[in-house]
């Protein structure tokens, strides 16, 4: 199984970002991804001010053009996430799954929200705009059973234990760290959860753009169950392969049974 | 607070073990140290052949040479491992923590065994000869609430979180990675734990010896709660010291609050 993390530059107006997200998921599609994955808030600036405003939901023409990517691809598609405007005055942290034919195929709302205040360093509080959601979300494909969470979710050992008792084989995190959290934390958590957890893990990150109010650290990344980093992006715009292997999660699993060892009776 | 690890050669004569960690934990109590941290299974030869023929217990004079470390420096000593023979035929892995008069304040039998199989690396079945602990274990200093784990404990996230929850602001390991696992996953293991628990990590392992039959990784090692490394040994015998910063601790758990942020009404 093969896939592309699209590591894009994202500008503010949502029309504009998903042709350029399908354009560069025309180019994995024909590189073989059998799975492309879309960076975390691909459709406009990632601020908290800038969510209700850009918001838009599955009746949208926005919806419609983001299915279309993974029509005209023939591609699955985890399509980032995207403010999602919802019941009343809610707005959610939304990641949306399409199959080969575009129809949907899980949705995943971001369940813990971004709060920060580093002493001079990083402040951003999403919790000012943006509802949670309420569970971990995963499907199948073909290739692997897949778990998806968003960004800050990733900060929980518990949310991904969930994914993987369920059978998760890969788990995907569109995700924006920051320049704080970025350099000390991005690589860490994914070797950790993936060797925690025995899967692979892929970070889908926005390109770097130091002109932002918020700057993604970007280098987007997967991360094989024995806690390795086997693709890492830069912080420009490109489009990251890796193959992920099952067989070789299985190896790793068997070697060194971390699952197995569990102490459920005392936890 | 100045924590000591005492990162020893360990030879396989039980009574010359014990002298030996007397006599660096006398110099980590003269260069100002609080607490002195000995390696895992530091009196005799890490192998699981070996552990029932040099089990000791309580009644022991061994224990007795333990006692009379803490009661002699007048610190607070977590003796690291010892193989600890108990009712009938068993054997545990066993830590005992003593408090300045030398008088036994906790202990903690590893509740994770050891068992692994890697391909053209490392094989290794502590379960062969050694029982399992049955719960995580917690203790109290003047100094800071400490939980105690041993080694293999480390990789089980969901264990070292229901300390922190019981309060935990340090964690301590004595240790024994290998060859196979120490390069991959010490280092990587003892940042992820430290920062997802928002606490520090010590890790306590025996000097490198390379004609054992288990080759001890060395690299004794203490993590900050963002996640850094701020001591590591090399190789060779040496006393690892850190200062553990709880106010920093705290500082760390107010800028971003992971452990406040937790969903627990979903996990």
């Amino acid at each position: 199984m093969k896939i592309a993390l699209i590591q894009m530059n994202v500008v503010d107006d949502t029309a504009t970002n998903i042709e350029h997200a399908h354009n560069l998921a025309l180019e994995a599609s024909k590189n073989g991804a059998d799975l492309i994955v879309l960076p975390e808030i691909f459709t406009c600036i990632y601020d908290s001010a800038n969510f209700p405003k850009k918001a838009f939901n599955r009746e949208s023409e926005h919806y419609k053009a983001i299915q279309d990517i993974a029509k005209s691809t023939g591609k699955y598609l985890i399509a980032g996430s995207i403010p999602e405007k919802a019941e009343g005055s809610k707005v959610y942290n939304t990641s949306f799954v399409f199959n080969t034919k575009g129809e949907e195929l899980a949705y995943h709302r971001k369940t813990h929200l971004f709060d920060i205040d580093v002493k001079g360093g990083q402040y951003f509080k999403e919790s000012d705009t943006l509802s949670a959601g309420n569970r971990p979300t995963l499907f199948e494909t073909p290739f692997a059973k897949i778990g998806l969470i968003i960004c800050y979710d990733i900060r929980f050992p518990e949310f991904s234990r969930m994914l993987v008792e369920e059978g998760a084989e890969l788990i995907v995190v569109p995700a924006a760290f920051n320049m704080t959290t970025g350099p000390a934390h991005w690589e860490l958590s994914f070797r950790a959860r993936a060797l925690d957890n025995q899967v692979y893990y892929a970070g889908c990150a926005p390109a770097r753009n130091e002109n932002s109010s918020y700057v993604s650290y970007a280098n987007s990344i997967v991360t094989s169950p024995w806690g390795e980093v086997i693709a890492k992006a830069g912080t420009k715009e490109e489009i990251l392969y890796a193959d992920i292997d099952l067989e070789y999660e299985k190896q790793i699993r068997n070697e060194l049974p971390l699952l197995k060892h569990r102490r459920k009776d005392i936890y």
